[in-house]
């Protein structure tokens, strides 16, 4: 098998790539480095299985060409800014609604017509229905970010209809572990460096989040791939915790060994189109036989650490 | 008032513009004219209420200047062909996705907060749920034209979400009544008109469909824009009847004295894509005291009389 990787230099993109590599798979990555780095493919460029195009996903030529001879295509990179998405609602089109269907268009020219498409838990809104399972009533958007996932799984499907394309979407939650490069653990990790007094928190601290690890991911990913055989396939991941921003500050300052005053933002979430709580129902992977191998304070602990490693990282945010 | 129509010169904006022009209510109307027609516009453009623009949705600096001074948008134009979607696939996302975020960045650009949306039955795929409510389970795409629309309301919700608009979301069953001009009524009588020995059917003529009066249509929008005052407002619109295709077969031979052979093309549904069944609920609008006037019938022999009397429209058709 042939894959190819969209956002290859990112964060979830260069972890699958390191692990289908491990698995004996070839993997064409592409990434046009606007978020991705480098760093992140040092392990994979060096293998004989690996190839790297930078590339952009809105450069549907060069998609196209890139894309030739490979089995199944792993559809990673997007505009991962969820926050600021009124500051530039065009980003959320362009990077992930036009790129998706450059994505599915250049598959057809191909006659590929398998996918795997990172989706979001952020599609269902804010969803009456706690732990949220995939089959949830209709829901409302609440951002831009998850209005242009919502679109993209719709071509996802509407691809599998009417040209016979087997696709795998996954919901996430926030994913952490290493390379993670974006995010509240490296929001916090960032500030405390510059200032390790006094941290500025967005909303009340009391927001409750849901975090998966990125070898957990992965898992369920591959295991889905595996067991899963309908032409739509739709997966929650996530796990069946959750925990308040304050914890993850209790277990970073900890780890840090710091106790720097907090200064709440205020308000019930942290950011317009935030949602209070995005908590899945993941009944659906588990029933393939998944379980989560790490706890949320495991994986930001880990992801820390991560960051601790790789200050440069810090500099380099965009 | 002061309303903005896009697609003012098709099947439903002309029904529109002619319906708020009889409010007293004024009306810029913008078309490109791809589809639309200048004769569906005769009455309105005669008012002094009604002014034209003629523009496409893809020309954000048209769209946005053509706005100004507006203070509520219905935005109609579509790519409206359902049918032949894979045949085009950028079609739906262009005319109908970055269409409708161009006219969403129209209204920001102008400081316009309310508009009306023309959305689809189509949205909900093949639910399991029939009648199917607008809370029905998270809905599978099984036409570009349903994922471009569904592309469409995300980014409405998404807009009321981050920047305060109002909006109102109809999810239509196909509309029937004066200037109707593409669909099955439409193809049945063309059709007729070059041969009436035989008839073509796509399908085995069992696919069940509803319809609705652009009349009753129109009367369920205003009322739901006069009586819903949430932020994301969102409707089914249709019959609570349905009729095989088959029966609208019967009763438009009937009325043109004819009996030509059928020839079907066999199969549960007409072309890929297409749905068996939609039939919606519409508990929801009316609950709010609206009810159709016009049965199923009614509507397709009305139809059926406009395009014997508008011939020009068989030859005119793309």
């Amino acid at each position: 098998m042939r894959t190819f990787v969209t956002g290859a230099a990112g964060f979830i993109g260069s972890n699958l790539a390191d692990y289908l590599l491990k698995m004996g798979i070839e993997v064409v990555g592409y990434d046009n480095f606007s978020t991705g780095h480098h760093e992140f493919l040092r392990g994979a460029i060096e293998h004989k299985n690996f190839s790297l195009v930078k590339g952009d996903t809105l450069d549907i030529d060069n998609l196209t060409n890139s894309m030739k001879g490979c089995d199944f295509i792993f559809h990673l990179a997007a505009n991962a800014d969820v926050r600021f998405g009124t500051e530039h609602p065009r980003k959320d089109l362009e990077q992930n609604t036009i790129a998706t269907f450059n994505v599915l268009e250049a598959m057809r020219l191909n006659g590929i017509q398998r996918i795997a498409f990172s989706s979001t838990g952020s599609i269902y809104g804010e969803s009456n229905i706690i732990p949220t399972p995939e089959n949830a009533p209709f829901p409302i958007q609440t951002s831009l970010y998850g209005a242009s996932k919502l679109a993209c799984e719709g071509l996802l499907q509407a691809y599998a209809e009417g040209f016979d394309f087997q696709c795998y979407i996954f919901r996430f939650v926030s994913i952490l572990g290493k390379r993670y490069s974006h995010g509240h653990v490296f929001d916090f990790y960032k500030s405390l460096n510059n200032n390790s007094e006094n941290l500025k928190v967005l909303g009340n601290g009391h927001q409750r989040k849901s975090y998966l690890n990125i070898q957990d991911c992965l898992d369920a990913i591959f295991l889905a791939i595996e067991k899963a055989k309908e032409k739509i396939n739709i997966f929650n991941l996530g796990t069946d915790e959750t925990c308040e921003v304050n914890d993850s500050i209790r277990w970073i300052t900890e780890s840090l060994n710091l106790n720097p005053g907090l200064i709440y933002s205020g308000g019930d979430r942290g950011w317009i189109g935030d949602n209070p709580l995005i908590f899945l129902d993941c009944n659906k992977i588990r029933s393939l036989g998944w379980k989560p191998k790490f706890s949320i304070q495991e994986s930001i602990l880990q992801t820390l650490n991560f960051l601790r490693k790789n200050k440069w990282l810090l500099e380099n945010s965009k």
